[in-house]
């Protein structure tokens, strides 16, 4: 789950919807554990009932910078590259809004070809101006979590 | 300057000749050392008159996995964690051709609010379907790197 | 927890009781995630009754790597760079046998101002030839952990 | 060369003469760019007849923080991950004084496997007692400059 530190209602709640979506799945969700988008998900997947596992991997060297919805906080003092560590350890992504450091992790997640969707966010055309395969576009967050986990049948 | 290390002899050619222009206006080309568009650029600013100096940063931790056209070859080991060291590192950024590495350095140079010009490669658009602000596309490489470095005159 | 890839037998059941030991502490266990020291510290966690949480941060981009006593595995893709996130995630760091990359954690432990024990392992002496600040020696797992997490009460 | 951001006045000149010393051997000085021994290092270098070139990797974002010796800066963000980049980027390395970032970077160059001396810092001690092999101990800068690229010739 990834996305930026700042996050408007609408997109606040999308990234709680699929914080929400993860957990009902039992995946564990991953995410850079500051506030927006990463806090959203992370209250998400927590207030899901059963609550789901949240981990953050922070760009600092505090771990008090970590969100209130984490069971783990690991403050990596890596800086931006910390997205990169993410996203590799990640077993799918869904990127939701869009910044720079989206962009960025949508470039890792397409160079580590992890299962990707995009929610709400920016999109990347090709030299033909289509659009790159491998970056799914979802129009809900259930369908964001479907694309790159499989449908829960 | 940024690019895929595969190169068809087409994104050679303009790699080679965004080096040249760098190399003409003094600036020193640092790039991720590798081969591809990365070694056409060096090339290109090793080959002019006078030569450009180059710099590679290259994800592994053997000098020998450099190009023949870097006057400093570093070899990092940070993997590709190497690529927000490499944009961090540049006062502005070149992109030639599109592949998940390039949009990596491109969500990069956002981030850290570099001149960023794009050659030939992906684009990004925001949730409205607009080019991305910040992200300059360039129809030739003088033009690519008149738009970061500003005009010579 | 740290140390060594390749652990002998002493070696290895040393490590494996300083995870117990922390698994006894409620502590999460987190370590470098491959063989060796860090997989028996990672099994004496998960063996322990009621069994302690591992997380394993691993230098390379495949979950494939990380040993089977592991609650989370995140390959970083950083190579070694993963030690400076490893060390500045933890609370606390024990040290176990001697190695480079001991010697590094020791070095980043130092830095961030965690408290760390060293147990059958190198020793740093200062100019003067007096033991460094900071580098608790211990003699046994149980002594260790104490050291850095202080008493149980 | 690696060593502290602070150093005395004798520290100060132990690093001004090997960086004299590299530059006298047309070894290009890489150092951590900031002040103390950096600064030294890199002065001494550039302060030679014929000045030597030098090489700044920087654990911050900022160009400005490069110390005012180096034809090279380049500010990675990694925070102290750019120890490891460092070391790995370096054909040899001498360490001045003691503190924790210079242990960090003794740890690299024994896992890179690049010569190494130290001069006037710490000392590190296998589980015997014995110094680790690896570690060059020099008492002047001319010596640790020829123990670690071999004599000149």
């Amino acid at each position: 789950m990834i996305g930026p530190r700042t996050a408007d209602p609408g997109l606040y709640r999308l990234a709680y919807q699929v914080g929400a979506e993860l957990a009902g799945r039992q995946a564990v969700l991953l995410c850079g554990g500051l506030t927006g988008v990463m806090e959203a998900a992370a209250r998400g997947a927590r207030e899901a009932s059963p609550p789901g596992r949240t981990i953050g991997l922070l760009p600092g060297t505090d771990r008090g910078d970590g969100n209130a919805f984490l069971d783990y906080v690991l403050p990596t003092g890596l800086g931006e590259a910390r997205d990169g560590a993410l996203i590799t350890s990640a077993d799918a992504v869904v990127a939701v809004g869009g910044n720079p450091g989206t962009l960025i992790e949508i470039g890792y997640a397409l160079q580590r070809q992890r299962p990707l969707a995009v929610l709400g966010g920016w999109s990347v055309l090709d030299e033909s101006g289509r659009p790159v395969p491998g970056v799914l576009v979802a129009r809900t967050p259930a369908e964001a979590v479907t694309l790159v986990l499989g449908s829960a049948g």
